[in-house]
């Protein structure tokens, strides 16, 4: 604790964006452990484990970056009101992805890529490279600007659902820009530019948009994304301005499907939250009424029935590619940290890459269902 | 409060029950809360509003009576290996009816119904007699007896299902007599005479039965139970034995059909567990798979749907008769006290019944529903 605090020190009189609190302040959140030492490759930093003050749960620094938390997004439920209430003309629409956020960041002399939650992942970190090969050359020019990405593809390991657009392996898609000295988003005219310039791939997207006159036009979007097993989209306005997101009912479908053999493992909240929004789109989409209606038990039950066993334990299999073993053995101690039960069940060399499959089990899930399949009775 | 400690303290010397505990203890429920001051008609008595040392929830005492709290029952998932768990020979398979618990007891001179919370309810007061007129015989003879019952039927004032076998009004189907002296529920055999001497109404009781041999009974009484719209079975052992209980997968899609309108009033798991006992009900019905997968959206959906609206509240309807218009008063001021939102849409005599509609309001589905419409955002 001594060192820590230390190096908090440290940091706090080189990095000018801790000035905003007192010493003390972050001091207290530290003994709180609101503040944790994390560390990757030999290199320290501080992660917030909690929100503290201004600054969100996930955001990381040391003595010469500052990355703050990706912020939360609110969901509208209902397409045609919810962009009237939040969104004013210019706003874009991206395609949201189905992955995870990552946030790629210089730290020193080199790239990091942060998990929402402030941990470096390292299967992010070793595959960054084959899919923004020109990231160095965009950090040497902008070494203060965050690149955030989703991460994404049948072949990443913390996601079972992946858009159908990334048919093997994995891809970031590049979404935003944050300026962390200017403490805004780059708008949409400069985002787009650099993700040409630097041929970063990236989600659809659609704009300038204003919200009285293209309900219709977002609505044809969400119809195909919905027949295309695409997620939905995100509204953003300029720069600070407000952002929202909302799916589509595919998406809730597919969360039923992969969730339900795993239940016990998962808020109690994630069904009924899909079942209200899968309500509310066929209320907006009448014409997805009849065949939500029809499929909606097939997606609840039909994987989890199949999964239903007293003679194994709930479980899913990841499998992956990495350049280097050290960062999948960084994953596999970033599991064991974060207490994750992994079993390797494939570890081969194939060309350049080492292709791995893990198996997560899931401890709770397991209880849940077992319990009851073996008769055990509860008041509720 | 120094009202409710003195008839606290005459109560204490009069009825032994309470001797288990010294009177401070039951004071110091009364000043937490946990036990409070309760009249109907003119007469007092209290009631425990929460556990209470050995006594449950529910239970409810004065001077001459000392009724406990209806024991929860524990439900199983499956059927199969649920019964080889808690039952043994000889137990009995009782229809478990859709409706609320009723306990009847002798209090002074007089019969009260108390609900599962220990209040007395107005309305199974005011038509007990109607459908049990030996009660004031078999108290009579057994005064220190509490009889058990489900009141159940389309025109009750707290519960939107009912059981298929009553068409119109309600109905006491008597499932229990809880001897006070003893500590102890009837024996079937006992029970099953006391049902017939009586003439009182009751669920369908089968038994005795095996755990190892009547599985196949019971699962094709589940089979007809279902087909027949029905709720389920409670499963007894005799006395203090253990009890259990199992619900069709039609009681399940009935609940979700019920409940979907009023969510936001209702605990967030409600909807998971009804989802989780049908997936696992067609895991040991598999020939209900098909049906259950196809029907589960449109149970969820169907109704809800035409429901959402932004011009007028969620409420539901209730029908009811009362032979005394006090009674319908009282349950009126019931509500109130209980801080349930109505509004008397019809109230005429007919025969000698006076006819009564009143509409719930409920304002926390209201409000779920309308800030989703309007189109505000939630973060998840």
């Amino acid at each position: 604790m001594k060192e820590a605090k230390e190096f908090l020190a440290e940091c706090y009189n080189e990095n000018p964006r801790l000035k905003k609190y007192p010493l003390s302040e972050w001091e207290s959140a530290l003994e709180k452990e609101k503040l944790q030492l994390s560390s990757f490759r030999g290199k320290y930093f501080f992660r917030l484990n909690k929100e503290f003050k201004g600054f969100q749960a996930g955001t990381v620094f040391g003595k010469n970056f500052f990355v703050p938390g990706y912020p939360s997004i609110p969901r509208i439920f209902v397409l045609k009101t919810g962009i009237k209430r939040y969104l004013e003309y210019p706003f874009y629409a991206e395609e949201k992805i189905e992955g995870y956020n990552i946030r790629l960041a210089k730290v020193e002399d080199e790239i990091f890529t942060f998990t929402r939650r402030g941990f470096v992942c390292p299967f992010a970190y070793d595959r960054y490279a084959d899919f923004l090969p020109r990231l160095p050359e965009f950090f040497d020019r902008s070494p203060n600007v965050v690149v955030c990405a989703e991460l994404a593809g049948p072949e990443n390991p913390f996601v079972s659902e992946f858009p159908p657009q990334v048919k093997e392996d994995v891809c970031f898609f590049v979404f935003d820009f944050y300026d962390t000295e200017k403490g805004v988003f780059l708008a949409a005219e400069e985002k787009l530019k650099l993700l040409k310039e630097y041929d970063f791939p990236h989600p659809e997207i659609f704009g300038p948009l204003a919200p009285d006159k293209d309900y219709e036009k977002l609505r044809s979007l969400i119809f195909r994304y919905h027949r295309e097993g695409r997620e939905g989209l995100v509204f953003k306005t300029e720069g600070a301005g407000r952002r929202v997101k909302y799916v589509t009912p595919y998406s809730n479908l597919a969360d039923l499907k992969v969730v339900f053999p795993y239940l016990g493992e998962v808020d109690p909240n994630f069904v009924s939250l899909r079942l209200i929004r899968l309500l509310l789109g066929i209320h907006e989409f009448p014409e997805l009424k009849d065949e939500v209606m029809a499929e909606v038990g097939r997606y609840m039950f039909e994987e989890a029935l199949k999964s239903l066993s007293l003679d194994q334990p709930s479980y899913e299999i990841f499998r992956l590619r990495f350049r280097d073993e050290a960062n999948f053995l960084a994953l596999l101690s970033h599991f064991k940290q974060t207490r994750v039960n992994i079993e390797v069940l494939e570890k081969r060399w194939e060309g350049s890459y080492l292709r791995v499959a893990i198996k997560k089990i899931y401890p709770r899930a397991t209880q849940f269902w077992r319990s009851k399949l073996e008769g055990w009775g509860e008041v509720d």
